[in-house]
């Protein structure tokens, strides 16, 4: 690490892809399921063991590794200039309940093979180079998700999130201590020059255009609404179609016109009904009351407005034709995020120079890189993964896949080197 | 009882309103709940207080009361000619988990009340007249519905419904002896001449229409089915409108079909899709698997039979235009059922004689009538129930439509009487 850099943008260095790959398998373990997937809640046994695991093979590599108040941990290589902000890396290692092998690991597994690489060449960048473990990114076990980004870029205070409570009750300040992981250091009073995340898509675009890396350029903005339907219960048997009001068939083209409005946006709107209610649930009684929800999406926030207008006057159009009552309300607006276009360029250019098929993609779910765009220049990189899936024990990328886009971040990291702070 | 008639038809004979709902209030307290319903299971405590209330007050009417193999009890007075098989009356005592006070139990008190005008009068008809209250016709702790008037009239046989249990592995057999209602007349060697059943509508035709009677020319037919829709689950962010396969936006689009299907066989067709589960039903995530059920019915078999054709052809047409899998299953097939003219026109005359608005109308509900109609003369009579509500504890009708109802019952009766075994 005291060698000068020996290629410029570092064209000599690679990424160990099986090196990598027997990371993921490794860190598979702590938590590993009977089906292949990782059980692995925030603030667990399982979590401290694959947070201990990340601290001593990045220590091995002749990093420093610290944590935070909110227990984010930053693995640091030092640079040429350390009095410069660090280039950041970051993702989580926390799963889902019945979670895979891939979402979120994957980022930071992938900053990991770039620090190997770099050690191994004994590369050394002008920047410190930081990869981040971002502590509750899921927000299964404790809500929200992206929790401990979100207290770095001032989105919640660190103390409504120390007050939090799981399901048992037990209190994630309280957790996070039992672990080991509440740092000295303030959340957030961490500088960095810029900040990039891999990940895997988590939608079935890339696999289907056959395309290796995502270059992503923001997150869709979102609106979730819940509605409510009232109708009136009857028996199925002895009312007579005019007289009935049927709360389940006036859902069901409520959900029909959710549909048509995304698709009225196409191709980049997306509208979904994933949660239904039907009460009182019973195969000869017209149902009374149905509950709903509404996910709508797409990456311009006037479009989604536009959507939540054109939804706010079909529905109780239909509510009225159906005999039916109803009510809709707004529980949550996230509003479209644009990542940084310098960095994104970095990572095209990336993607280019390693001649792997790539595509503008704009995320759907959130990522601790949504917030983290709040506060310093930052972009993603997606790799495919199998029929879209996550969020499940099934979750499955290929090895060349994820050697490729932590080849593409590790290209983009030594153009963020060169170009930021280049004086 | 030893009397001659005094008036053909018995004409000034009436049936004691005040009186019988006074029974009805009486009755309702034999498993009252505190919202003003009634929880009476067959088989259970309850059910014996019932029925042993019943036998006592028939008997202090003069009359004879037995009960079969089944524990179906016969309230018997007897007529000039004792050979003559009976005119008989009938209902149920037990009711929904949390039923109301009428469902049922008008039917019988209905003809209590007309065993007590034919006693207070001194009339006696020229047949025998029973009512009859059936074991379980609820079926909702023991299924199915309508049991024992089913072993009666030969759809099951004593056996198989002996050995059924309840969720708490009851068996019924054991729990009809310790109730002490097994008795040693084997069930179906009971010969009848006619049945009539009073009831309330349990449906909202009568009451939108201001009528007071309802001349119950059949049981409509009924088929229900099982659908299950196929799609697969995705991200509700990551996945574009057109690369989905959703299964919720299929079924929302087959609820519809359901509803439209029975609306081209207006007015007497429905079609109701009331059970409905979605998987995983969670708000961002698109739905992978639906089930749900459908109800379809209508008094003509071939229009039951020509809506079945046609849900066979849309459904799988818009399974295939919304991506999705499909598979609909037939579980019940109830042929309609057509009651016996010569004693539609007897409750029609006496209704219009009554002086009542009137009008012909096809159950959507089974009854045991539905099986009584297989071997014996046999129709209903159906009274108004406030907002068609029943299986419910707010189940509601007024005192005067139920006197009038067991007024037309006592008419139709009397023409029975009259009409039957004249040669």
């Amino acid at each position: 690490m005291t060698q000068q850099n020996t290629a410029p943008h570092g064209s000599n260095i690679g990424i160990d892809g099986q090196a990598l790959w027997a990371d993921l398998m490794e860190t598979a373990r702590f938590g590993g399921t009977p089906k292949g997937g990782v059980r692995r809640l925030t603030l667990t046994a399982e979590d401290r063991q694959v947070r201990d695991w990340f601290a001593r093979t990045c220590e091995a590599l002749g990093c420093t590794v610290t944590f935070d108040s909110m227990g984010n941990q930053f693995a640091r290589r030092p640079g040429l200039d350390n009095s410069l902000p660090p280039i950041t890396i970051g993702s989580h290692l926390d799963t889902q309940p019945t979670g895979g092998k891939y979402d979120g690991i994957l980022g930071v597994l992938g900053g990991l093979s770039v620090l190997r690489a770099l050690e191994r060449s004994g590369y050394v960048t002008r920047h410190p180079i930081e990869v981040i473990n971002w502590t509750n990114e899921e927000g299964s076990r404790f809500t929200p998700p992206m929790m401990c980004s979100g207290v770095f870029t001032g989105v919640f205070t660190e103390q409504e999130v120390l007050d939090k409570r799981d399901r048992a009750g037990k209190r994630f300040g309280d957790e996070l201590e039992a672990i080991g992981y509440r740092g000295s250091e303030p959340c957030g009073q961490h500088p960095v020059t810029a900040y990039f995340e891999l990940h895997i898509e988590q939608g079935p675009i890339l696999e289907a255009e056959g395309k290796t890396i995502g270059i992503v350029t923001g997150v869709q903005g979102a609106r979730w609404y819940e509605v409510t339907v009232k109708g009136k219960d009857a028996h199925a048997g002895s009312t007579p179609m005019p007289m009935r009001h049927d709360a389940l068939l006036a859902s069901a083209r409520m959900i029909e016109a959710v549909s048509q409005v995304a698709c009225a946006h196409a191709p980049t709107a997306v509208g979904t009904v994933g949660l239904i209610e039907n009460r009182p649930n019973s195969n000869n009684v017209v149902p009374g009351e149905v509950f709903f929800t509404i996910d709508m999406r797409d990456p311009d926030d006037a479009v989604v407005r536009q959507m939540e207008e054109e939804l706010y006057s079909q529905l109780p159009e239909i509510a009225r034709r159906s005999n039916v009552e109803m009510e809709i309300v707004r529980i949550w607006d996230a509003p479209a995020v644009h990542f940084d276009p310098e960095c994104i360029g970095m990572v095209e250019a990336a993607a280019t120079e390693s001649g792997y098929g790539a595509r503008r993609i704009v995320s759907g779910p959130g990522h601790d890189a949504a917030y983290m765009a709040r506060v310093t220049p930052t972009t993603m990189i997606f790799v495919p993964c199998a029929d879209g899936l996550s969020h499940n024990e099934a979750e499955s990328i290929t090895e060349q896949d994820a050697a490729a886009g932590a080849g593409v971040l590790l290209k983009a990291i030594l153009k963020a080197d060169a170009a930021f702070n280049a004086g």
